[in-house]
């Protein structure tokens, strides 16, 4: 197989900062498309990656999942895109394509496990995978979205990952008009939410533990904003429908499942590294549910690009240069982002 | 308000022994039927309320909420009942009767709380209520349900908790013909969803750590056992639509999360003193939850019975006078019953 070598920002150690790579790109295959990347995300998952908090972590890493391009190549077997499309790849490149969730459009629920766009072992092609954090990617055309073209691309990119994170549970859990739903932190996962729940139809409730980003949250959108750390405000807080979990630390999820109506789940979208505590009453009384969602399909993927244009949704975010990526992961450790990084990749071409 | 002293059996302090005490009942009201009681269930509940293992015991507690009995007066309002039927007393004696939940006829979530027949603040009568160990009981109409008279009558108490505890989430989660439905540990709770569920017609598989329960797990009606403490028949056990976790101590849920299919549910029914650990991954992939089901209403406790009747359903139990409730209680503490202790209150009336 014909292969190219490019330009890539990866790590080479779990301790290593991002620097300059080189990493190889196939040539397209029949189904594959070649697209030059022009802005991609960063998300809190490239830094668990990189950093191996997960375990598994094979060296070196190129990240990024929130991947924004143009198409530059197609195989002769492609149908669904033409050179110069605008076009996004999340974090699934490829699946097995026969089991049930593949079917049904649901390849996050894969019985084969999926290929994540970086750092997975490449079942197809051998090796492993390298994401966004570079000048191209070669991917099948049915793990690849079309971008409106009315959203401002740099900002679209969070979509891919931030965006489908929040939207695919807000709907699986029908968020909607008469609806409470509660989001519980105010980064990028939880900045998407506001907006995606608002355009929705539900009534926003935003738990956050920073009197200064209550401001902001009823900027993006917030129907009520909740200080965390306040009883008394907890206390006093409505019952809601469903309230989304966007914190990747260790944090008391008891006091969230008691602010619940009856059937009513908290479901969780980030990844604290500990297992979280649950006291049996919090669940058993009043019926409720401490749920977990992951990414979406691809379907899904294009129905909230779709969904997100029709509501003029975006990202805010920090457009950074490649040189930058090491001092964006380490704000983003502290959460010191509104609210979303974002890579220009475009210099990586020059 | 008339009243009258009767026996019963009740604890004084949290480390005293269960002894004869006496206490008063009102006369029947309008609405009210009087119940000589002629059987009632021990729960590991009742065990922990005794102990003040959740706070807020008031003593003297008289414990017992699975009673059978024979109606021996009613007021004169009451439309459901006459003397001389057999009816059934569970969890719960009065509620708001306005909100929406208790509208729908389930008292188990209603919004201004609903009166435990034991250990409860009466909001009506004033003072605390006292259980089933006693020789009578008076009762709202309304709270009280009919006993099947084709079913064993002592071995029928058990249903009105750990019957409907078991029933309400079965249904709830529809278990029935192709759901594969795990049950996680035998005992009081444990026995009765292995019959019900089977009764539903699900496909059984029992998770249990003692190879001694595994063949009384089939002789009920499990299509697979699986010895949770083998990590090989944990991992080749076929996934489950939905599991339902009868453990009340500590336990790792995480294993029993990832045996779930997508969108599955693992159902807590116990009542663990220490919250347990969720992993982040186990909810997150797959979309799992982590839910909790706490009895059912009184509609549906009617139901469960009429169930129970029509498939021939009762409680596998030891029988005991009120004398050996200590002993009983000692055992119950040590999971040294098969499977439902029963006291056999006639003898309060000699």
């Amino acid at each position: 197989m014909s292969v190219k070598s490019i330009n890539a920002y990866g790590a080479e150690a779990s301790t290593a900062p991002i620097k300059n790579v080189t990493i190889s790109r196939r040539d397209v295959t029949p189904q594959d498309v070649e697209i030059d990347i022009l802005y991609c995300g960063i998300c809190h998952s490239d830094l668990h990656a990189v950093h191996n908090d997960w375990g598994g972590t094979v060296y070196p890493i190129v990240p990024g999942h929130e991947i924004v391009g143009k198409i530059t190549k197609i195989g002769e077997g492609v149908t669904k895109f033409k050179v110069g499309d605008l076009v996004g790849v999340g974090c699934i490149v490829d699946s097995c394509r026969e089991c049930d969730h593949c079917h049904d459009g649901n390849e996050q629920f894969c019985n084969k496990g999926w290929t994540v766009v970086f750092n997975s072992p490449d079942k197809k092609y051998g090796g492993i995978t390298y994401g966004g954090f570079s000048e191209s990617i070669v991917v099948d055309e049915n793990y690849v979205v079309n971008i409106p073209e009315t959203l401002a691309l740099a900002a679209t990119a969070p979509i891919l990952c931030a965006g489908i994170t929040v939207y695919s549970p807000l709907k699986h859990w029908k968020a909607g008009p008469g609806k409470n739903v509660g989001i519980i932190g105010l980064g990028g996962l939880g900045h998407m939410a506001i907006k995606i729940a608002k355009a929705m139809g539900a009534y926003i409730t935003v738990f956050t533990t920073s009197q200064a980003k209550a401001e902001d949250a009823e900027r993006l959108g917030a129907d009520k904003v909740v200080l965390s750390s306040d009883a008394g405000q907890m206390k006093s807080c409505p019952k809601q429908d469903m309230i989304l979990d966007t914190v990747s630390a260790k944090h008391n999820v008891n006091d969230y499942l008691n602010l619940l109506k009856v059937d009513g789940s908290l479901v969780l979208v980030g990844l604290p590294n500990e297992p979280l505590e649950v006291g049996a009453f919090n669940v058993v009384n009043g019926r409720k549910s401490f749920s977990g969602s992951n990414i979406g399909g691809i379907a899904e993927t294009q129905e909230v690009l779709d969904f997100c244009a029709e509501h003029n949704i975006t990202a805010e975010i920090e457009l950074i240069k490649p040189e930058q990526i090491n001092e964006a992961f380490e704000r983003l450790g502290k959460s010191d982002v509104k609210y979303r990084f974002v890579v220009d990749m475009r210099s990586l071409r020059d």
